[in-house]
């Protein structure tokens, strides 16, 4: 693994660990409530990906200080964030750091175990939208995935094409890998901004 | 992997993709969602099977023209079904299809892997039954298994040693497949056309 | 693997399927929903961890006596159990002892394997916890790692070090095993009994 994945993945588990913790303090869980989503948002794409693509072990076995940080950042966040709570929009920017992180990084492994463009894709989107759909289900909100509002996976699956397009042109994989995850970060901050969406409901549900 | 098999899991695929994108839909889902329910309900209980029998690479990894099918019926299905809502009880016949292939063929993955009866009917009933509770579970339904309902997984269980008898005693694959799947998709139809249970509550929860 | 943690794994199997089996009655399940649920309780956190640790075949597709017995002890509970129903409070002490069970299971496994401690320590807790969770997400309870309520995965969590401690200081399986699984039950049944929290709300939910 290259020092610029090691590096991304850090940012990413960063990223989510934070949407998670937020979510959880605003559903007023405890510390062990707040570790554990953080860690599960963190955590469960990268998991979904490893365990569906054999590739074993699992990293954040590998990689021991990726749960050590998130114990810390848990206990941190849980005494800093005592008295009140925080809005749960200020997920959006975390969310979107870290879908952008985990949907390139689920395509380059992808990849580099030599599957194809479309089903890298698909486990990019995997990747990128697992975490935050069970750190959603978890906290009984609907998963982005599946809230008829600003485009999600779709974002995902385009930025994925675009980090492919790159690295064949290019050969760079650092050049690709940022391109694809700041377009993906990038977009989704527009699409919540100005309320971009693929349906309109004429009828509300 | 034989013919008799592939075809088969493309009959699967397509009617669980179907039931998943009526649901979707009847909950007024955009094309992404749409596609996201289709492939999760069709790909789900193999995806499990394939995990838990450690049976790798995944099978929608090996067989990239499966997802690309998906991905091709939930265009049509979105631009067709526009205009109204489908009813959900649609979903009972592919439904009835999808658990029927799926939980034949899950067992029969475990013979040929050198497992036993029971744990390859056990197996079958996981592989068919995973990607509808998926379904259910997602778009805020009881998963039929867990319904006090027709009764369900019990029909995909007696299929499964149908299947095993009937291989055992005439040493023909396509044939005992076959017999095991219409039992289950026959059965199905016929316990809720005439609404068949395991147990009846006198108090209504 | 030696026999202790094979008469453990037993009686951790037998603890789970039955508070499975109590939730799945509380909610005046079927004979099917019954078994499903117990199933799903006893060898859900064992499946997670052989999984995520590549640890093939899964344990009880190696013994296959142990879905058999879940199977005997789901039909005997549902004639047994068929006038009345259970209190749902019934599930603590055979929830405690499954918790403490798999979670010292989970731990020691993972040291086999040559992981740290600290991984070695949320394998053990993901393997305690996740049969009942899953057992609670699928009866529509709050599953117990994230009520606000008396404590849960901590105990689990500390008891796991307590057997690193035994086992590096004893070298002697059998005590520490013991010991660790002692504890967690133990404590989760004091806690319960006394109502030990990590935090209390000023604002109920």
């Amino acid at each position: 693994m290259s020092d610029t994945v090691y590096l991304l993945e850090m940012i990413g588990i960063v990223a989510f660990a934070i949407s998670g913790m937020i979510v959880a303090r605003s559903k007023n869980m405890d510390p062990v409530g707040v570790f554990t989503i953080g860690f599960i948002t963190a955590l469960g794409g990268g998991t979904l990906r490893d365990l569906i693509m054999d590739n074993h072990p699992v990293y954040w076995i590998r990689h021991e200080e990726q749960p050590i940080l998130i114990l810390a950042m848990a206990i941190v966040f849980s005494y800093w964030n005592r008295a009140g709570r925080m809005r749960e929009s200020r997920i959006v920017l975390p969310d979107a750091i870290g879908l952008g992180v985990f949907s390139i990084l689920g395509a380059q492994l992808a990849l580099d175990l030599g599957h194809s463009w479309f089903i890298a894709s698909l486990l990019g989107v995997m990747t990128g939208t697992f975490g935050g759909a069970l750190r959603d289900t978890l906290c009984n909100e609907v998963p982005y995935i599946f809230r008829k509002d600003q485009i999600y996976a779709s974002i995902s699956f385009a930025g994925c094409w675009i980090y492919f397009v790159c690295q064949w042109y290019f050969h760079n994989e650092t050049i690709s890998l940022t391109v694809g995850l700041l377009f993906i970060t990038v977009v989704r901050m527009l699409a919540v901004r100005f309320d971009i969406r693929l349906q309109r409901d004429s009828m509300q549900p």
